[in-house]
């Protein structure tokens, strides 16, 4: 049942507390589709927007790890999702983190998350004219240009608010990396990029998987996504050296962002492989980059940020697959939207991998 | 005809004189070939070890850029080259600059410019047992694993010696470029190796060609060679910009091993785009990279050192098919192995893109 106004968190400063404010709600047009928020994660880039490690266009909604249900759809939305499931109000959905045009250049390379008039979910700065832009909110609005996914029967909240953000930019990293049969995988970072990562990696195909992080409680758990093997940084490179004989590992995925992250796993290469940057979505120092070695170890540096629809629905599929791991274990509490000081708080904490605002739900 | 013995140029001490010396020859054994070497031009790479400004275990015998005639088979050779032409005594040929054993792990991955047993010509600790392991010499001795190849008929010397170095590590850099079709590429460094890209650029299908470099000669040169825009270092963001109306290049090939024309290069690539790191074949500063923008960016760099057989194949039948370039212009000298002295000072001329020897005959 529709309302006719909902509650959104304004993110107005830095560490300062959320406005909670109400807006009007109105009819989608077009191919609109109005969904009401059933949960919204918070990810680690919202963090790094609240704490100010990178910039923000404010007022801002963040959020934009959500999950929601369909409430009314635009009078020519054609109510088929991007795989051709079909839609009816009250259905579970997800979408693209970026809803993009189709037409520009970077659309028609295959890059829509950099497509010209890219709209991105929790990136918006806020108009009151039109406020359904992000996933602290209780409505979102679906502007054209998203690519909207049916989530498959019986995945919860815990399990799929990750899919479009955490699932689906670890689908193009491994898109990136290529097959992984027969190869060691080193995953830079336990948190829940990594540990998604370690068990997709599995999934994949990996011969090997090793996880680094500072953390040991999180290098358990990543055990438990499917690593083979954890080290803190300090033994790093004797682990890689002993489980490869020498030859250093095949793949890397750093998930981190950190500077120092990247420099130990430049150590850890083996010849001819591929090191895939994925976590360094705010500003660091350079990384001091010896030429020589990326040309004589024949190297590949590659950076990915977001994804293509298609690893979203691959992403679903992953999660669909995996229903044996454990996954709502990684979303330690979830929060009214009244709550959502708190819950930035504790997004914080190194003991939660994800925090959930639940919108006007009650979990 | 077969001599009992003949000349090697041995480098023993940087910027120092080559010592002169009479070594007996063998009857090849195994499937070896011996060859009189024809002529062998100097390498940028050759330089760089002459200077110091990389090591080498001495004495070596330089030179690796080869082409040579067959003057003797051993016992077990086969007679067919890597394309499946017919050698015989006579035949003038070229071989991939390693030899490799096909077995080990790093061949069987397809990387064998790194095989576990790799026998690199021009880069061998001299052994007066075996003297003939580089080109500054009037004999050079094929190994088990050399991969050998018939020069296209009618290919003179100046356009031949440099093709299992420059021209086959340029194949290798486009190889992994991909499809060039509709894409703008940047050529960082006019030397051989940056002429002979250019001119592969175009051969391959790039829409546009940029050339950058800090000598104004070797910039007009570059478009002779199928440059379509050249620029000094200082004019080349702008150069950029307006070419490809802010939206930079799709792949920029590192030519010269410069960490500044890294950081110049970085600043004019696209998004999704490709840099490949060729020229850096030496120690050097480590360049300050941007993780963050490397991720945003969607950006590759990519190392690549020597090449794979197939690669060489390709660099001949690409010099087979651009006949009307005009090839000959870049080999500026021939001296005779007496002067090898003579010919290392005008080989770090700018003048000179490559100077040659010529073994015992007389150009």
């Amino acid at each position: 049942m529709m309302s006719d106004s909902g509650l959104v968190a304004l993110f107005e400063k830095k560490s300062s507390s959320f406005a909670i404010s109400n807006f009007n709600l109105k009819d989608p047009v077009g191919d609109q589709i109005l969904v009401k928020v059933a949960g919204c994660t918070i990810c680690g880039s919202d963090v790094h927007t609240f704490l100010g490690r990178r910039s923000a266009q404010v007022p801002t909604v963040l959020g934009h790890e959500i999950a929601g249900r369909i409430v009314s759809f635009g009078p020519n939305n054609k109510r088929i999702d991007y795989s051709g499931n079909h839609l009816e109000i009250g259905t579970f959905v997800t979408w693209s983190v970026v809803a993009n045009c189709d037409n520009c250049i970077y659309c028609k390379r295959g890059q829509p998350q950099k497509c010209d008039s890219n709209f991105k979910y929790g990136h918006k700065k806020h108009n009151p004219e039109d406020p359904w832009v992000g996933g602290l909110a209780e409505y979102i609005l679906l502007v054209h240009g998203t690519k909207v996914f049916k989530i498959p029967e019986g995945l919860s909240l815990e399990v799929v608010c990750p899919a479009n953000c955490t699932t689906a930019t670890n689908v193009a990293a491994f898109r990136v990396a290529g097959n992984l049969a027969g190869k060691v995988v080193l995953i830079m970072g336990a948190g829940m990029l990594g540990v998604t990562a370690c068990a997709m990696a599995k999934f994949y195909g990996a011969k090997l998987v090793i996880v680094c992080d500072t953390n040991e409680k999180r290098l358990l758990k990543a055990c438990v996504f499917g690593a083979d093997q954890s080290t803190l940084p300090a033994g790093l490179s004797d682990v890689v050296s002993n489980l490869t004989e020498g030859l250093g590992v095949d793949i890397i995925f750093e998930l981190t962002g950190a500077p120092v992250a990247f420099e130990n796993a430049f150590e850890c290469i083996g010849i001819g492989g591929k090191i895939i940057l994925v976590g360094s979505v705010f500003p660091s120092t350079p990384v001091g980059l010896p030429m020589e070695i990326v040309v004589r170890k024949l190297l590949s540096i590659v950076g990915v940020h977001n994804y293509v629809p298609e690893d979203l629905a691959k992403a679903l599929d992953f999660l669909n697959q995996t229903r044996h791991l454990p996954w709502e274990s990684l979303v330690g509490k979830w929060f009214n939207l009244s709550d959502v000081d708190l819950a930035f708080q504790l997004a914080q904490s190194p003991e939660y991998y994800r925090v959930g605002i639940s919108g006007a739900m009650n979990h």
